[in-house]
């Protein structure tokens, strides 16, 4: 094969490799067997952790940091990204509003909020953006979104007109939205969420049930999270003229995905579709001979929305062969090659413990893509 | 690629898989990826363990038992077998005289016998084969092959007429060498020692010095064994007019090598090449599209005679590509790209510990071989 060129679109390797570094690493290992070989790389992310650094990565933006309002009312240091094209930012809601900034101890989504996302989405306005791509995974809350909303100048008010306090737990109190404060600059800003998950807001398939156990809710505070949830949105209906309840995807990250829809007009899209668009993978793949990707782990969940398959989609658009490679390869993979994964390779040498896995990641995706790229090579 | 002929010759996965079965979970693996593939199963070795076996899988021979004297003299159940072809015999030493025939209290060289060995001979002699295939690796011995040749008929006796005890300790006193009694029916017959070791019988390099100590020698008993090969080399010369003293190879497997050379006039030979030769590899190489090899373990050193680089050599002289799977990929491969190993893969799907790695091998092997053969067909 002489000056192939092959599209490198991994996602990260998690506690192991940013997808940057897999990038990197896939690139020295077929350079060393096909020295003339060209390259693309473009880091990719699925709306999960590492979405805003891929995303940076593949664009060639920057990353900015900006000290908000934590899940618990204390500051954090969060970041976002603005993307190459200097007019899409992307957020992580994790980064202010995520579950590893509370403890064992502290998790209680009765009083966790979103405000620091709001806070978030405000540093973008202030950067004068267009777009903002919002990846939703991992939060700690369960307030739908209010917080996020009070920070863009919303009010939730209580019958004695007092403003609620932060939290699911206090939505129950909820009788007058004041929308008159909401920063006016997020009407000419777009907003996508990445989301997955198409949960309802409330009910046995809401935010509440579903997802509030793993943030620290008891049963008593998930029916009294769901009922407030309930409310919430009634009165929304009533004030604002909106429905959310029923509607798909209201119920992600304990009800942001509602918030956003109501108080931002944010649409949701799948989050693997929304990073390839945004880093123009799919032009990028037409000029491939071969595409490559990968994640830290890879199963038969990974035809549910996770990198290797949406690369996989956008590539096999083009008739182009797809391989992947991974640190853990699970179970029924063979489901993955009718979705257009045509070979997944473990990069592991030899019998080693995760640890050594995680530290060894770069120099294994190393090895493993000089051999597959060698294989391609001599046929 | 149309029905395409792959040639599997892989040696086996110590602890894990025979060659033998390697080759079915090669076979599987590639033939969910392409169904109507042409598999040649040739189950390799290298003339160390396992050789017997993949030489009657490969051929269609076939395995027989047979109680033998142990290298402590006790009785111990060893094997041989006989190939396809009916005429050639194959042998490892270690069944009938090795070291994990003996433990670390009872490992003392200066009394272990290569007797048993000598019967196994006798037993393919029974069985009117023109050539035997012998292994030596793995030896508890270090008798000079004299307790192969008294099995044989050859008498090893003292001044006084007495007939020398077992062992390398006893070669010391050796006066005569009585050679009417030996098989009349081993002129008939062509011995080949497969064996990579080219140290001589004695000396700094020599069998007492180089392996003594890994079979249980003191540096007194290595003192004491290397006078005693030299004296046995000595009357050997003086009575039969055979130098082996400086032969290379004459050194394997505590002299048994000599042994083999003076009173059964065996040729050494590399044990891949017999292998090859033997299992007629090369023939089915030359109708493959691509050959397939692996074993256990891979690293910089099977390039010094391993059944991969063996396979390899072979398949380049046609110029087939090569490819190798391993559960244990080790140091600087690269030198193997050199030696006609076009890619190596391992086959581990996710961290694990050796014991599991060892449980899995079959699956392992399975999988990866289905993925190599999907990107093989991809393309």
């Amino acid at each position: 094969m002489k000056n192939p060129v092959f599209v490198l679109a991994p996602d990260s390797f998690k506690e192991s490799m940013t997808a940057k570094e897999v990038c990197m690493a896939m690139e020295a290992g077929i350079k060393k067997a096909i020295p003339d070989a060209v390259c693309i790389q473009v880091p990719m992310a699925d709306g999960g952790e590492g979405t805003v650094q891929s995303l940076i990565d593949a664009t060639g933006g920057k990353i900015y940091r900006e000290t908000v309002t934590g899940p618990l009312g204390n500051p954090v240091t969060a970041h976002y990204g603005i993307l190459g094209d200097g007019e899409t930012a992307a957020i992580e809601m994790a980064s202010a509003s995520g579950i590893h900034l509370v403890t064992k101890e502290t998790k209680n989504p009765l009083i966790t909020t979103t405000f620091g996302t709001g806070e978030l989405i405000k540093a973008c306005l202030d950067k004068q953006v267009n777009n903002i791509v919002i990846g939703i995974g991992g939060s700690a809350t369960n307030d739908g979104g209010a917080g996020m909303a009070q920070a863009l100048g919303v009010q939730f008010l209580s019958q004695d007109g007092a403003v609620l306090p932060f939290g699911g737990g206090a939505l129950g109190d909820l009788a007058k939205i004041e929308m008159s404060g909401l920063d006016p600059r997020l009407a000419d800003v777009q907003i996508f969420v990445a989301s997955d998950v198409s949960n309802p807001l409330c009910g046995e398939n809401g935010a509440s049930h579903v997802f509030g156990p793993q943030k620290g809710a008891t049963k008593d505070m998930v029916q009294t999270l769901d009922a407030n949830l309930a409310h919430y949105a009634k009165v929304i209906k009533e004030q604002l003229g909106k429905d959310i309840a029923e509607v798909p995807g209201a119920g992600a990250a304990g009800g942001l995905g509602a918030g956003l829809m109501v108080f931002a007009d944010a649409q949701l899209k799948s989050g693997i579709d929304l990073v390839v668009e945004y880093t123009g993978l799919e032009q990028k793949v037409k000029e491939a001979d071969l595409v490559w990707t990968g994640e830290g782990s890879i199963d038969f969940q990974t035809q549910f929305g996770k990198t290797p398959y949406g690369v996989a989609q956008t590539a096999k658009k083009h008739g182009k062969p797809v391989i992947a490679v991974a640190g853990y390869i699970g179970e029924k993979i063979d489901v993955l090659y009718e979705k257009g994964i045509d070979a997944v390779f473990g990069i592991l040498p030899h019998p080693m413990d995760l640890e050594e896995a995680l530290q060894t990641g770069a120099e294994n995706v190393e090895r493993a893509c000089e051999n597959i790229a060698r294989l391609v090579n001599v046929k």
